[in-house]
């Protein structure tokens, strides 16, 4: 059992997490300029298929056991009116995602992936960070270790997405920390003017209460309890070398704080797709990820990822499924 | 059975093509306004399943039997050296395709598509255009009846792929006599600077020598037996109300050569990803349409068309699964 009680203990469990397998990637990148297609012909599909191969260890992989994690919190910077949608809709929308009935649970289902929700503390929200940290050490760890033990050692495939009204304003305040800059925030579920202008002032402020810009740090003064089980399942999964696609704004978000702790800390991740929440494109370049998919999704929950599934999924296939040139018979060029 | 004996009995069958049905298309609408997320949430999901819907005449459908279709033709204009491949390997990729090793077999079975291989003549290839019409009159309306009966009535999505070598000189030379300008021809196969410049020189020959600028006039004199199939399915896709995936270049130019006839012919169309052969791009805008994905392929096969079914799919298991706001119990913002 990794200990994660403290963010030194996270750090420590940050430090040793492995790398791919040089071997199984080099096989497949072998296999791969052998296979029935000019030269370069299936673009990223082929990256895609060695990158997998080598964080799973095989040359000639499959993807039978996708996961989809989804983590919701609570935040008590809602009561700053930062979002269209009021606080009782993260425990609505826990029902409907236990129900089957919300867009990654169709998602899900498509992908052939198994979907848990876990909800944090829904009833306790975090504390309003323009006022101090969202979280204690104890509660930020207690959320991290959520997502970390969430996380199934058989998957070979994660996706890790949230519901929590208000965290997109807690994702522009991660990333206005790690970054800098302004102009983080965004519309989210779909703020007015007003509300958009409360979420920079907000974000303004939390940054000045909270002076820590260690990435586990403004995980804990700036993130809420599903953002760090994100990141707690994201670093999880590295340790059992189960590659990532990441969601959105702010699973990026999540994404950012192990990034900012270690800049290896994300080769296990590709970024899902591009979400139309304003500045998720300025956070993935600072994170040097192109999205799979651009599809103007920002509705959270992992439905990007999730639907990004498919292009890895297509991606193995090929590379496991196609013939050679020699199996073939076909003329090499 | 719908006369296609002759370019004019054609262009009867494509003016009267079916348009969408209305009912159809507002009642998926009213249902995608209700469903449990923000408005707009899913992005480019939403109208898709809202298209989808209207042509296949349900408010709430679903895809259960996608078709691809994979035409295959020999090029007299290869002698010329357009291409880093040589003629015979069409041959052999379509005896791969038919044994299942190819790329758009794993992507056709991952789709859950039923695929099917269509060689049309490969021991005759069409004439060198450079010196007057690919195909006669005859040979063009036989292509296309070809893959206009290829489509199955009980499908209710087609992709349509090719294989041809030497077969994106003539879609660069079908969109430089519709489109105007140069620069069309592109690396292909991977053809080296040498290729290229032959490649643009045969465009520019192929233009001279023929006059005809009628969409099907452009099809028998620059197109070639592969692409008048593929023009063939998408217009024969229509008159059942099959929406269809377009996929790369020379797909692109065939759904090109039917735009020019009527530019409500791809109505039913959506660009299923954007290849890197240089100038889909321009061709894509031309014809206003933004492809589903973005993942650098520029295989032909139906490849890139077969792998965006996924996100058709997972549009419409979002739009038709979700529960509705009265159905889940959650506040709507």
């Amino acid at each position: 059992m990794t200990d994660l009680s403290t963010l030194a203990a996270i750090r420590s469990a940050l430090a040793g997490a492995p790398a791919p397998d040089a071997t199984a990637r080099d096989g497949a990148s072998d296999r791969n300029g052998q296979l029935t297609k000019p030269p370069g012909a299936l673009g990223r599909l082929e990256d895609l298929a060695i990158w997998y191969a080598g964080w799973r260890g095989e040359a000639r992989p499959r993807i039978t056991a996708p996961q989809v994690l989804v983590f919701a919190g609570n935040h008590g910077v809602t009561a700053r009116g930062v979002s269209a949608f009021p606080a009782e809709v993260t425990v609505q929308m826990v029902a409907n995602f236990k129900a089957g009935g919300a867009a990654i649970n169709q998602l899900s289902d498509f992908a052939g992936a198994k979907m848990a929700v876990h909800a944090l503390d829904l009833d306790r929200p975090t504390a309003d960070f323009t006022q101090g940290p969202a979280m204690s050490e104890a509660e930020v760890c207690a959320a991290f270790a959520t997502g970390w033990t969430a996380v199934d050692a058989e998957a070979d495939l994660l996706v890790t997405g949230e519901m929590g009204i208000g965290n997109t304003t807690s994702a522009a305040a991660i990333a206005a920390a790690l970054l800098g800059g302004t102009g983080w925030a965004g519309r989210g579920t779909g703020v007015d003017d007003a509300g958009l202008a409360r979420k920079e002032a907000v974000v303004a402020e939390g940054l000045a209460a909270n002076p820590d810009r260690s990435g586990l740090g403004v995980l804990a003064a700036l993130g809420g309890r599903e953002v760090a089980a994100m990141a707690g399942a994201i670093a999880g999964a590295r340790a059992h070398r189960i590659p990532v696609i990441l969601d959105g704004f702010i699973c990026t978000a999540a994404a950012l704080c192990l990034f900012a702790e270690d800049k290896t800390a994300l080769d296990h991740c590709v970024a899902g797709h591009l979400s139309a929440e304003g500045a998720h494109q300025r956070m993935l370049n600072a994170l040097g990820l192109d999205p799979l998919l651009s599809l103007g999704l920002r509705l959270g929950e992992g439905s990007g990822a999730a639907l990004a599934i498919q292009v890895l999924k297509g991606a193995v296939a090929c590379h496991s499924g196609m013939a050679t040139f020699a199996e073939a018979g076909v003329a090499a060029g």
